[in-house]
């Protein structure tokens, strides 16, 4: 077994950080002291891990050189306000993000681009992408050699879990409230997610588009290794607890030959594929599972050159905290 | 006002046939004698109209000779049973099925292509296009001089109401059961409906469409007049009781001017632009609206020869009902 490492888990009391710690422990990392850390309001309280409850404590006065490695599971806020000193006190850092340039932190999916550590020196500094990115990273990735991939096309049904537990008591409250014939009065969302589909997940900039959005461009771009390739990103906010789903569209310079797609995607490590005919579902197939799950795979109707996808994922698993993990695992013997 | 005209109207129990009948009502379309046929088992019941309620008769022993127009608002196979035996009486016909070819009744939705119906002769064969396809159509047509249209990307979310009332009672009860915390056991849908997605609404072909798909794709090019136009289609099952949301992508030849685009559809017939920075959403906005509500117009991220829409219809009225109507309105003058 190798030699344990001392870890910090900043924003260890949300949903990432709390599937973080556990995936840790499932996974059997080799982690020496655990600290966790979070904002002043959630101090204080505790997350199990190894059979003992773990204190979480403050992170404004951290001392980072008490660790080898930090994840970075809180929002793009915290990580620009302690990433540096992390840093500078010679600790690694993974960040969940999306904070940190890619010059500075290059985002990683094991699958899809891990070559891309060998290329760095400690204290690393590594992206884990966002769950949508991650997702589609893992999908895209065995189909390189195949298509001269031209353009990428997604709509992103995202989980109510990706916006933390208000936005989950959220849906469920509206939904009994609906149910009960009772006067529906939104919070949390700006108006009905029951029985609903609202078009996009956090404010857009000037040009329309979400973060969320640019985000997956940028960071799909960069771990497929592809800067050039189109790729157009709809996020929206399905009325669906827990699991993302993707309805993708690529198109390539050639013909696709469906029949190696097959066998490629079968073949991929990260990836379930699912019998022709049949479907994934978020619900029935991704939740609590550590793969992507593919299916429909088909190509365009009287368009050869075109390929479909329908892809689903655990949003907070696979997609966020088993991605920090496995760059971790990676990451491993050059922190020792 | 118009002379009136005698109308039959099969399927006239099911979601669309009544809907049909009431905006029929609403916009005061010149009915003289109305005729609702059904098959045996929903012959019997009745549909209010004009303050009577209107006995629903059997289809099969039905003489057409009786009636000038006839819509069929049922489902393929009771088209392809009845469509020559109408047209052979002289009654002309709108099809909502999609089961007649382009060449014998082309399809119309009045905003984007009303003039094909100039070059047809009484009797009239007509078709009235998928919701999917009469949304989309609505949305585009203003489009067609701004845009070098290359390809167009969709990913509909579809309402179960489109597949009867069976699927509202099931999405309803299947939630109930879930909040109740009592185990699931689907039926009408052949998994979990409730709070999840499913990624086809249909049986896939060998090649993995499913006749929606396919149709949206076939209808959609002959409708914009635009046979070379790429077009990828996915229709989801989305757990939303009425109302279908589009998400679309459109690639051009050429940069799109956004303000034009912006500005067309602000003018445009059948269409509510919802403005900058907000979006519309099936409940809130479409569902008993006649218009299509467009959303979200935005370019690509770093890429502008892309556009990017949100659309949202009521799948039972615009998409389906209010579009035949409407196509009845203009094919009045001729059946006098």
């Amino acid at each position: 077994m190798s030699q344990p490492i001392d870890i910090a888990v900043i924003g260890a009391t949300g949903t990432v950080g709390e599937t973080l710690v556990q995936i840790l422990e499932e996974r059997d990392f080799p982690v020496g002291n655990l600290h966790l850390l979070a904002s002043s309001e959630s101090a204080g309280s505790s997350v199990p891990f190894r059979g003992k409850n773990v204190r979480v404590r403050e992170v404004d006065a951290y001392d980072f050189s008490k660790v080898k490695l930090a994840f970075f599971a809180a929002g793009p806020a915290v990580t620009l306000s302690f990433a540096d000193r992390a840093h500078a006190a010679g600790c690694s850092l993974i960040d969940l993000s999306g904070a940190l340039p890619a010059e500075r932190a290059p985002q990683v999916v094991p699958e899809a681009n891990a070559g891309v550590l060998d290329g760095l020196k400690a204290p690393f500094q590594v992206g884990s992408p966002s769950p949508s990115a991650t997702t589609l990273a893992v999908a895209l990735a065995p189909l390189r050699g195949l298509l001269d991939l031209q353009s990428v096309h997604v709509t992103a049904s995202l989980a109510v879990s990706a916006l933390g537990r208000e936005a989950v008591t959220e849906l469920a409250r509206q939904t009994a409230e609906l149910l009960n014939m009772r006067p529906l009065e939104p919070s949390f969302f700006d108006r009905q997610i029951a029985f609903n589909l609202l078009a996009q997940v956090g404010a857009p900039d000037a040009d329309g588009h979400t973060s969320l959005e640019k985000r997956l461009v940028r960071e799909l771009r960069q771990v497929l290794a592809n800067p050039s390739v189109k790729i157009s990103a709809t996020c929206i906010q399905a009325p669906v607890f827990f699991g993302d789903s993707f309805s993708v569209t690529l198109r390539s310079a050639d013909a696709v030959d469906l029949k190696k797609v097959n066998a490629a995607l079968e073949r991929a490590p990260g990836i379930e594929l699912v019998e022709a005919g049949d479907y994934p579902t978020a619900v029935g197939d991704a939740v609590g599972q550590d793969v992507v799950y593919v299916g429909r795979v088909r190509g365009g109707v009287d368009e050869p050159a075109e390929l479909n996808l329908w892809l689903t994922s655990d949003n907070v698993r696979k997609g966020a905290a088993l991605n920090a993990v496995q760059v971790a695992e990676l990451l491993i013997k050059g922190l020792l």
